[in-house]
């Protein structure tokens, strides 16, 4: 835990006290989403200390060029970054003619900022000591609306306390905004036009290459101590920026308000053409409303979210805190109803990682989605890939696969590769198989059978003749092997027979062979239109099973273990705990070849397999891996704590396994990572929910049964959730004398609690 | 072999007949340099046409930033770049007001392009028919003076064949250059002044962030039927160009010829604040002598050369060709009076491995220049190293090794690493061995003993120190193992226990620790010196010796050959053969993933070690190894065919030995890798002459004598070669009826000739 500022409180995340030091700690951890644009709570006035800005629109990405030292064939030609988009936050304030600016404030007292995670907004209130010793009160709000997702709503109030003062408010929108990381200073954005109509201000602008339309647009309303307020605004227009300026002389103790409405129209929403006008029905909308209205319909859709989502917990503020931060953020980032659209590992808070997406989606993200969600919106994230299988398989041709392999990409935003370094984007192949699994996880939770006959299959055949191409033959082991990867554990590269990718290899070829199989079996339709449309031939079923029955896996007699690849057991065997807490993190502190040849894992990677595959082993298998690997984990991915976390409470070491929670419930709130400040761990929150589930809830979905083996940390007094299984909504409250099931709607729903089967009626509490 | 038009002679490289298309490849073949400059053989007028314009100074280079995917620690901050310098050789020329531009012309007839080796210069005769219609005909001849190494001279002759003409000649000076392979669009130069002073013109620069300080000179004189010419300039100066415009009325057939004198002045040989006056120095004598005195004096300096390096083919003229351009270039680049220089890959001839010193010089050059030049070249090889020490200790300690441990960059300029890929910098060790091995060799061959205590002695304790550090106790395999490298066979990457880097790493640990004992023995000033120095402790010697004895060999007993690495046999073992000539260069064809899976060798790696500690290994095991691994070497790089030539020689296979032989020496000539145009390949033409010398000739060194097995390829009728042996020069002829010795000089030499003692007289011939 690095910092320790945020205030525990159930339902939000506080911040008390002005620092300057943790203004962009604080930017990311405030941020504000509604799944299709989000922001980092940078402030709405003027600000002259350290700060990075960022206001990001979904699925609008930038092709940054890559240039590496030495090109090597199949390096993809770009890197895609999530642009920086037009602020139409941004007031400048003037009050008796000075510019309004916390950094250059004489003293900023009572300062508190607020993200209401129950209604989904985003509050400071402090006062300030302006520059000439004169004191005024600051009151704002802001939420990203849910129901209007083009609308971004601000409430800014300034209370003179000293004196009567002249205060004027100049809402802007800047198009004139750059990227931290650009890679080559290229210019992201074209802006053709910036205009004031009345009083509204529209700045029309497309990325350069990707050539995404958007619209910014903003329109204000002024109050004084909140009666209307008619104020004649004086325009400023420049070729990247629009500002209206609206002045004011407020009394003493007099609270003169604006609301700003703003947002952003797309051409995935609309055509190019009539972006203007959308943004100004959107905006007849929002003034139709008003802000309290839409506040209203904020606070109804952040119930209906929790209604759902929320776990609850007894007796542990922090612990309570840090998952409803993970529920929210990862419900700000993706609401799931746009299948074009992913997951980001840093969502809206920051441009790290390209907010692409990676295979923390199929493997960290999609149970939260399947039992928080409706299924469709499961369903979509798994269309997200099938519509870009055109893409994988053509990146698997650039890398000399044919017969339609498909290699999904490791990083994408369109389906292409986007990544850079050849060691993740050739090597890290193991992605492959997690999409897969997603399918077969999906079909497991929600029993919807019809996926894979529609769109599933062609995905599974193509992963399929990928894995059968890439396992070589190697006649010194008369099995077959996987040259040249990098598995889940980054900290290894260009490895031999890595066992999680070997397993999931083989997995992935039974696993498709078996779905061919019964589809030809149930839906001789779908089976012809696939297997024309994919050209299977007859042999290639029984080639997958070859290859699969004869893969190769390392193992140690020794240690009674698969090794994590060839070779493992040659490095020096020191174990975490005896390495000196100056070398950690081993990522800061250490040069890459010698991380490489050390035995330290940055997140599950053998045991990864024991997670996905968790029935193809025995508790005591479970047990001897995890003793064995666990010491050499480093846990320096946020992807890693939660998976150990879940195995750790299978094996009844709950101690163990809320120590895991903690961090990763509280990564960002604590700032495990020292590293929050540019931006938030979103796809790991999805592990934390896991964590609580999976773990100590002990939710398993087996023979279309929903299985618990509830255990609670004693540190806490209980903890209850809701799960949407097959269309049926079943409460789920662990508490120290036993386990409350409590089933929504009107049928009866059998589960399996402790390996005993539980038949819960509709709408009645049963204890277990 | 992909082009076939350079004419085959002896002495010079010829090209006749003006084809647009080969321009830049020409620049490359027809390149000079004296050792401190070089330049390519860019036209001295304008020319419109495709070309690459180059320019070098030895030892000014441009610390260019490298941006990578993403950043890991230990990466260098910069890659090193040769410099494009000031343009001193450049003409502009009108005739009756039109440019002169070959590119323009209606018709160049009988276009004649010399590089005469035998002398040192380079020459172009044509005839032109302008666009105009109007005929005339050009001669020009440039050299970069042996003896004044800052001066170049170009004598420039037009004659106007069709009616009277008005001719224009503008020399001048270009300091707007800039580099083909700039990164980041970066400014390299900073010119200070561009100054003209009568006749003369001066442009003072220095390079951005290194500094160096250069002043770039010309002047010029002029002749008409050789008859000197008074004519008053008309100066043009601007920011970074000074030029003087010279005009003659010329009468049809008359020869108006302008002879321009330039070149650099650098601040590594003269204080910065004179660099004008040791330029105007260099001109005053350059006039003084002129143009015909001065390239007699260039003759007589490459006759010194040749009468040393010369390598004499009877029978074969492309041979003949290929070996003398390969000994020329050599020259050209490295003349080895300044130990702050070394040879970059690519010499003056190009961009490309940024001028930079690899262990090409080690392992492929030094063999050449001591056998060649007096053993002070050699030494001063050895002597840029050891001043480079301290910098090898930092750079291991980047790396987390201590207590003295040196690595060597893999690529350098200043002692530094200044290359950007991690597995070649991070895992690229096997260098370190080699920079150990030359202070062997040099020993070896030399018989100087006091290198090794005066200087060699540290750089071999640092890198023992390294390698000790570097190997690490497995306890499952219970010997020393060496994980995560690169070994000389770049298509492999993490590899571990390479065989090569092992073995080689073994070979440094024994001979640090006889050579510490020897100096501690024979030398206890020295030793005393150096062990304070260096803090040796009294049991590290006894430390290597135990890493070295316990080091891992990886062995298949099935195929009776050490392993190139862990693992090997696990690939598909599919031949070159095999493989569709279609899928060939890999390089070119394959994605990087699957070069690293696959089977195919670069460049001797296993075969490497076997050139290197050949005293190691039987006839047999040579034999065995060579026929396991040849068949899966693709050599890609150009330092592969030699190595193999020798050894095949070694094993009596003369046509495979004469097929590598030409691979190599005429890989630039006949442009076998398609990429002639970048720059020539410098290093790897040491390479050919060990072909001859050690594999056809089979000269060795053995308990302190010339051993010679000499053989010749069936496609020549005989070949003779000089060496430098300890001071006594022997001249070795091959012919069918036997071989020839003839030593210069006053006291016999024994040699050993087919494993028989011979001794040779002074100035007598000796047939064996």
């Amino acid at each position: 835990m690095n910092q320790n500022y945020i205030i525990p409180n159930e339902w939000s995340v506080v911040e008390e006290g002005f620092d300057k030091e943790r203004v962009k700690s604080s930017e990311s951890l405030f941020s504000i989403g509604n799944g299709a644009m989000g922001q980092r709570a940078n402030f709405e006035e003027d600000y002259s200390g350290a700060s990075f800005q960022g206001s990001y629109i979904a699925g609008v990405y930038y092709p940054d060029k890559t240039r590496v030292g030495w090109w090597k064939n199949g390096y993809p030609e770009y890197f895609a970054k999530v642009l920086n988009a037009p602020n139409w936050i941004g007031i400048h304030i003037r009050i008796d003619g000075e510019v309004f600016d916390l950094a250059s404030c004489k003293d900023v007292r009572n300062f508190r900022r607020e993200l209401n995670m129950k209604e989904g907004w985003l509050a400071r209130t402090f006062e300030a000591v302006l520059p000439n010793g004169e004191e005024i009160r600051v009151a704002t709000k802001r939420f990203l609306s849910i129901d209007l997702d083009e609308l971004g709503v601000i409430n800014y109030s300034i209370e003179p306390l000293s004196k009567a003062m002249t205060i004027a408010y100049e809402p802007y929108i800047d198009a004139g905004i750059t990227n931290e990381d650009s890679n080559w200073d290229d210019k992201f954005w074209d802006v053709t036009a910036a205009v004031i109509e009345g009083e509204r201000g529209f700045v029309r602008s497309h990325t350069m290459k990707t050539n995404f339309e958007v619209c910014t647009f903003m329109e204000s309303e002024f109050f004084m101590d909140g009666a209307p307020l008619k104020l004649s605004g004086a325009s400023k227009t420049t070729d990247r920026k629009v500002a209206i300026s609206y002045t004011a002389d407020v009394a003493k103790n007099a609270v003169f308000t604006t609301v700003k409405y703003g947002g952003y129209t797309v051409d995935r929403n609309h055509p190019a053409s009539e972006l203007k006008s959308a943004a100004i029905a959107v905006l007849e909308r929002a003034k139709e409303a008003g802000f309290d209205s839409l506040l209203e319909l904020q606070q109804r859709a952040w119930a209906s979210i929790w209604d759902m989502a929320d776990i609850h917990i007894d007796g542990d503020v922090k612990a309570q805190q840090g998952i409803r931060f993970n529920i929210f953020q990862l419900n700000q980032t993706y609401l799931g109803t746009d299948a074009q659209l992913n997951i980001g590992p840093k969502g809206f808070t920051g441009e790290k990682y390209g907010g692409s997406t990676y295979w923390d989606t199929e493997a960290y993200c999609l149970p939260f989605y399947m039992a928080t969600k409706e299924h469709k919106v499961a369903r979509n994230l798994l269309a997200y890939r099938y519509q870009q299988l055109d893409r994988a398989i053509e990146n698997a041709e650039k890398l000399g696969f044919t017969n339609g392999a498909a290699l999904y990409p490791m990083v994408t935003m369109n389906g292409e590769e986007c990544h850079n370094e050849w060691e993740i984007t050739f090597e890290e192949i193991h992605r492959n198989a997690a999409i897969a699994f997603a399918i077969y996880n999906y079909e497991r939770y929600t029993g919807d059978e019809s996926y894979i006959p529609e769109m599933g299959l062609e995905v599974l055949i193509g992963i399929a003749r990928f894995w059968k191409q890439r396992a070589t033959f190697s006649t010194a082991k008369k099995k077959y092997v996987i040259l040249g990867v990098t598995g889940p554990n980054e900290y290894e590269n260009n490895v031999n027979n890595n066992w999680y990718t070997n397993y999931a290899a083989k997995w992935c070829l039974e696993y498709a062979a078996k779905c061919v199989e019964k589809v030809a079996k149930e839906d001789a339709d779908a089976y012809a239109r696939i297997s024309s449309k994919v050209r299977l031939a007859s042999e290639e079923l029984s080639e997958w099973k070859t290859v699969a029955s004869a893969m190769f896996f390392p193992y140690s007699e020794e240690h009674d273990v698969y090794l994590q690849q060839d070779g493992f057991l040659d490095k020096e065997l020191i174990t975490v705990a005896d390495l000196p807490t100056t070398e950690r993190p081993i990522n800061q502190k250490w040069s890459w070849d010698r991380i490489l040849r050390s035995p330290y894992i940055k997140q599950a990677d053998t045991l990864q397999g024991f997670y996905f595959f968790e029935d193809d082993f025995t508790q005591e298998e479970l047990e001897r891996h995890f003793d064995f690997y666990e010491p050499f984990t480093v846990h320096e991915s946020s992807l890693s704590p939660c998976v150990h976390s879940i195995q750790a409470a299978k094996l009844g070491r709950m101690e163990q396994a809320y120590t895991f929670y903690l961090r990763t419930s509280r990564l960002d709130l604590d700032d495990y990572n020292r590293e929050v400040e540019e931006g938030l761990h979103i796809t790991s929150m999805a592990g934390t929910w896991m964590s609580i589930i999976e773990g100590f809830g002990g939710m398993r979905v087996k023979e279309n049964q929903l299985n618990f083996t509830p255990q609670i940390p004693a540190q806490w007094e209980g903890y209850s959730f809701k799960v949407n299984f097959r269309g049926q909504v079943l409460k789920v409250s662990v508490q120290k004398k036993g386990t409350e099931f409590e089933l929504e709607g009107d049928k009866e729903l059998t589960i399996v609690v402790n390996d005993k089967k539980i038949i819960v009626p509709p709408n009645n509490l049963i204890t277990v």
